[in-house]
């Protein structure tokens, strides 16, 4: 199979397709848009907000090991293997199996031999969604929820849904990211979808302590000031302020920030008339956006909570579906390789 | 629609029936009746002790927001609404959101955002339910699980249907509630439940400081003494005896407390021979409540705890159905709108 | 019936079949073979790393009460209840419940009017899954998921069917159980297993300070050094090391303790060449057991993972069935008993 010549990708099985979902850099925008347009299907034509239910993953087992405390990602991610119909187990591993010393490596043993079908991880230190994926046995799967500052893959997908869905096509589209670039898995995932989906222009906005050394080698146009930075763009996609920084010296008061970044109606302005808000949650009323444009007739960004359950849903029966898929081509090969 | 002249009520739907269950205030006895005998169809007309499994709830998802521990509530919501085939997500947000910083009604509009059928609430603070009620998208319904010193309209339904399927019509009969009815949730949903089933005599015992200043405007009569107060009564509701009391001085020591109020034998053969024993748990054994009564042959406070899954059921089941005949009647309006 | 003339068995119903699952003690070997048969059912013939998902449970209600934390025991529980379809409520009651002061008793009581059908308890204290089962009402059942250094009967069981599945029958083993068997509810149910299954020969190895005193009455032999008690064997069972023993200065240092009794490919090599080692988890590795062998090639250590979820599921669809079984015959019996 010409596929296994190809550089090896953690995340790609034999035939080039999502095994694991653990980062968008090495993806082909294919692999986006199968996720896209799969994810539109588990939504109600008739009203955008309704999410189906489906029997797709019945039998199988998730197991959510959330490192980091998160009620949203955490709580869409069981909401999605609900209606997927898979059997749902919440760890919060940190509590129980590391107080008795366990290494990361012998829990997920662990835990994999519990039939796990699919592990969906968040943890504080990049990288550890890539290192369950390299140790799992072959028949799990592992998804990530959120690495440290690496990488947080289908919060980035479910704004690609979002953007496509309420503003169409995004090749045509110039977007802005405003905030901490620097420190952001969001940020960081965000870039690599829309160089991916090939938005016409990416623009980062924040102050030169938060914004990557090397931004050309992103792909990405950099300003310091809102006016400039928004002038023209179709969407804007605020970040959370991270209070940690503000005690690390990068950043000013709270105050100061908002003054100079925080998205007001007045900034909002300077945008398309039809630019949307997105924001990946939860806000900072008054830090980075003020409440006028959170709630405002422009701003998505719960409309991004809902979606982000579909896009969920999504990269979970693909990755399923092609488990099944390969399984079968290998069987076929099996059976080829017999003599006659 | 004529039912859009009568004064609003934030837990009636445009037809007068429930949307909500916030509080038993401004319901009709009909909207009682329709509970308590939804409740009785869950229940195996062979065992009363066997509630039902039944697809009314399938592919709904309710989620149980307890900002105050509680075992015994969560769970029977979470019994009733798997007895349902209800998705359930339980979240403890205290521990999570608002350690980000999030106000409650942008947790509120995330959860709502997440597919969200249902809430159910507990909260220290009165009227948190009805905040989450007035917020909510059309679609959402809210219970209240217990809300401060307000309303805990589920524990009073329980109650009532205890009552009438142990004494049968809860009209004939004299009850009594025992206990600090002052800041007790539980006797203020009692008592108006009671009113509304036209209980004969609705009859308050406690000491002075924890009786509520304007009784009569509540339609009860005072007692400070158990003799008198408990004198040929069919039915007795003890409440709990909260600690925290204590230290404000409200209350002399436990000890003192049970001399003056706990229901002995020879207390309890003061009310009628057949009458019946009542607890919304978990109960202090030798404080407000004797183990001989507790334990004892007229005690029914188990069968309450049981009775609570069918009636929390019946007001889920209710509710869903409540908002799929109001929609389907919106539809039939909107075509008979329409030009023929 | 004659079964009521048998001594009783807390955990045996009037037909001797098993009710409640407590301890091994007072077991026949009939019992045990049942589970490992049942067991071996719920295993995907073509491979055994699979285990299938069944409505056996469908309707039932199983709460799992774990007063003691435990990642991996009480997630094979949950798992294996999902597999059989049962509705699962996970319940930390040491967090809520005992802080309103409610006696464990009561508690038991309020879970069981909430329509439970099955506790599945882990204690800190020696007797407490007895102590449930002595007071629950005729229709609920026990599991002991560990009890202080009582019992741990699930682990047992799913150590014999390890041991079976792997090296086939257990008549005709050699079985060394090493560590500190003195405080281990895993080392006391395994040496009663064993027993029942007729084991050719059970051997403990250990330190003096951590052999029971009488350990002829067990009818095990004892050793000190880890040379001579592995020679010949067919199974090695690692017990886990409880730091709090080293405390308790019953036990020399970690290193010294590794020097001594660590399980390391030189000592396995004294065993029979086609030995398995068993670890009932979590592995300390270093202490114990070394890395080399723990993930060697005669380690069997996940494998008693993924058993003890066939295994869990096999005790509990036994005993539902066993009340099924008695509720028929009961029936019959009244039949029977009228006149014609």
């Amino acid at each position: 199979m010409s596929a296994r010549l190809t550089p090896p990708n953690l995340q790609l099985n034999e035939q080039g397709k999502l095994k694991h979902f653990l980062t968008l850099e090495g993806l082909k925008q294919h692999h986006l848009v199968e996720i896209l347009d799969t994810a539109e299907s588990f939504i109600n034509p008739h009203n955008p907000n309704d999410i189906k239910k489906v029997p797709l993953l019945r039998g199988k087992t998730i197991m959510n090991l959330f490192f980091e405390p998160s009620t949203r990602t955490r709580t869409t991610f069981e909401i999605a293997e609900k209606r997927l119909s898979a059997d749902v187990v919440n760890l919060n591993i940190s509590a129980s199996a590391t107080k008795k010393g366990e290494s990361l490596l012998d829990t997920m043993w662990n835990l994999e031999a519990m039939q796990a079908d699919m592990f969906v991880i968040r943890h504080a230190e990049s990288g550890a969604a890539h290192f369950f994926a390299q140790h799992v046995a072959p028949h799990v799967h592992v998804l990530n929820a959120g690495d440290g500052q690496h990488a947080h893959p289908t919060q980035a997908m479910l704004d690609m849904f979002t953007i496509r869905k309420l503003k169409g096509d995004i090749y045509d589209l110039k977007v802005a990211i405003v905030g901490d670039i620097l420190h952001s898995r969001v940020a960081r995932s965000q870039i690599q979808a829309l160089s991916l989906m090939e938005a016409r222009e990416i623009r980062v906005i924040g102050p030169k302590t938060l914004i990557p050394p090397f931004p050309e080698s992103l792909g990405v146009h950099v300003y310091h000031d809102m006016e400039t930075g928004l002038d023209d763009v179709d969407v804007i996609i605020m970040l959370r302020l991270q209070n940690e920084r503000m005690q690390g010296a990068l950043l000013p008061s709270e105050r100061e920030y908002f003054n100079l970044y925080g998205l007001t109606e007045k900034r909002l302005a300077y945008a398309k008339p039809d630019a949307i808000v997105m924001h990946p949650g939860p806000i900072n009323r008054g830090v980075e956006i003020d409440s006028a444009v959170a709630d405002g007739p422009q701003s998505v960004i719960l409309q991004q909570v809902t979606f982000g359950i579909a896009v969920r849903m999504a990269v979970m029966s693909i990755i399923m579906s092609n488990a099944a898929q390969l399984a079968q081509s290998q069987t076929t090969d099996d059976t080829e390789e017999r003599p006659a």
